[in-house]
């Protein structure tokens, strides 16, 4: 198969990351008999000092051609504490989701046997744990209108705007994950406080019959914080809107004890981007510490999600898990073993694939 | 002192644990030479029942001409899952909260040494966690407008809107409340997505000239999720906005391995109203199981902050200290030991403020 991959490295600790899934991607290529190509853009607080944009047009033509893009993090301090800033690196995040029309963040947290003692959770409340969220994700408060300021500047405002097409789409993904899985949805909303979030629920229930052999849960936003550390193995796929899931995906990320590792998709008509949950992690950019082991689970969602190529993926997460069991791995999650570098971690893991 | 109280004992086990609050208070009169008298009023289901009202003008009028409301429960589950349904328990509650100006909602996190062994987290990441929350609480997308659905039914709309002085006078708390503890103040926001966020973060840089022993920190909604999980410990006072707080304050009630006993204040220009953070628990009611101490720390909380007298504060804690190290608790943290009704704690607490 011929692949065209757009590589969008972005900030911090993400060109380090991106480079060792490249690593692994390659060797899958060789291994199984692919062609793979790569586009490289800039996206982020590097493209704002490159181009005055966090998302120019020549990135975007990139990620549009490709087939799939693996994207590594961005963000940047000296942009997080200046509100008046006109532009921001997120900024860039936000234009290409809506630009790749990228509707879906699918979300996954699960747990690793040689980590999940790093949990801050007790053991018993989170071994096994096994839950995807699907968060919407070019909707919602993070693109409505009217946003802004009165003339004053006194006053600031936001909608929160959703329509029944873009909640159904992303509902269907919920419920096609669940028939593939446990078979439970929860719907997480605010509906006893916000119109959107009725409408949210009247969505669901509407679709509901369609799939008879899903049970679905309706469960407000701040019972779902509390419930997701006590009994996270209660979940299976919770669907819910952008705002709700930035916070819950995030909060859940923590409970696994490997935050690490956790890889996530954005999924959309079209093009469909992986990249991994953590952040730009600035204090470790240039080091060769940072841990690439979610990079590289990422690009093994890729295969699966983008192209359906299921061995492949399976072949990234097979290494992976080899790493841990042998302690090949970066020192976030040497536990004391010897500390690995990023670089390092990935040419093994590439070498163990071939 | 003359002490005016209107009590507002709600839905499901409402009625149950604000009636033990009413044994400690009397108890508390009666020792140290306080006039304490009662006017009752419905709200929530209870109040739409009776009246179709979840929050009738009578019921205002009480609290308004009260020196301090104290509050059960609200909810019933009738109500939660029809969400075309006219009138629900929660409008109630919000309309309350913004007839009686309660901008302010205080929810303490600490730990008791005899429950925090039921905390989801490990003991070291838990023990001797001490931190307040500052949840703006009348502004935002609770009531901000527009806010409805298009003609058609298939768009819906929320809006969030804060203006600086609403910011100012919750931010002005915090910061207060921070001089009188560990003096750091954390602002939660989405400064990076939201306009309102941002008119927030600028808010509090303004204010903190004013307040040059606190430490302010700026956090977002997102990664706050993930740190009131991972280290607790960090935080002292939080201020934040309604949503936001909603949130985030339930997720922080659920570490302490105490949410049966965390009580919480409703601050505003006159009226100030007192609660217990956990909900109306309808499965319990009735039963004369469920656990009062968080309503009869919320009456402790009510003496503190609304009338200055901080002797009969304590002697309620003191009491509910002692009855945690007797083990005359209901069967939630009865923990294998003898399990007591409600009814049962509430007199003894009482006997032994006597
Ligand atoms: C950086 C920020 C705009 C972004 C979001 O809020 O969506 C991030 O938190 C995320 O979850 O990808
Ligand atoms: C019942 C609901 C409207 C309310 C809120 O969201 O404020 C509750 O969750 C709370 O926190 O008091």
């Amino acid at each position: 198969m011929e692949i065209n991959i757009a590589l969008l490295p972005g900030d911090g600790i993400g060109p380090e990351v991106v480079a060792q899934a490249v690593k692994v991607v390659n060797a899958i290529g060789k291994k199984f008999g692919h062609k793979i190509s790569y586009k490289e853009g800039l996206v982020g607080a590097c493209a704002i000092d490159a181009t005055g944009d966090p998302y120019p047009d020549a990135t975007h033509e990139i990620c549009a051609a490709s087939d799939a893009v693996l994207f590594g993090a961005i963000g940047d301090p000296k942009y997080d504490n200046d509100p008046k800033a006109k532009v921001r690196p997120e900024q860039g995040l936000l234009r290409m989701r809506q630009k790749l029309g990228l509707f879906a963040n699918v979300r996954p947290t699960f747990t690793f046997p040689s980590l999940v003692h790093k949990s801050p959770l007790k053991l018993d409340r989170v071994d096994g744990v096994d839950f995807v969220f699907f968060r919407e994700l070019t909707g919602g408060i993070y693109f409505g209108e009217p946003r802004g300021r009165n003339e004053q500047g006194t006053k600031a405002f936001d909608t929160n705007v959703y329509s029944k097409e873009e909640i159904v789409r992303l509902a269907r993904m919920g419920f096609e994950a669940a028939q593939g899985r446990r078979k439970l949805l929860t719907c997480v909303d605010k509906a006893n406080v916000m119109a959107t979030s009725r409408l949210w629920r009247e969505t669901v229930q509407e679709l509901a019959p369609e799939y008879p052999d899903v049970k679905v849960e309706y469960e407000f936003v701040d019972a779902v914080a509390m419930r997701l550390i006590q009994w996270p193995k209660a979940y299976d796929v919770l669907i819910t809107e952008n705002l709700f899931g930035d916070i819950l995906t995030d909060e859940a990320s923590v409970i696994s004890g490997s935050m690490g590792l956790m890889p996530s998709a954005s999924l959309g008509s079209k093009v469909k981007l992986f990249e991994p949950i953590h952040g730009s992690y600035p204090q470790a950019a240039g080091k060769d510490i940072a841990n690439p082991l979610a990079t590289v689970l990422s690009a093994a969602m890729m295969f699966d999600y983008a192209f359906g190529l299921k061995e492949e993926a399976q072949a990234i997460s097979d290494v992976v898990n080899l790493s841990l069991a042998e302690g090949y791995v970066t020192e976030d999650i040497a536990d004391g073993g010897k500390a690995y570098k990023t670089s390092e971690v990935g040419d093994w893991l590439a070498a163990k694939i071939l």
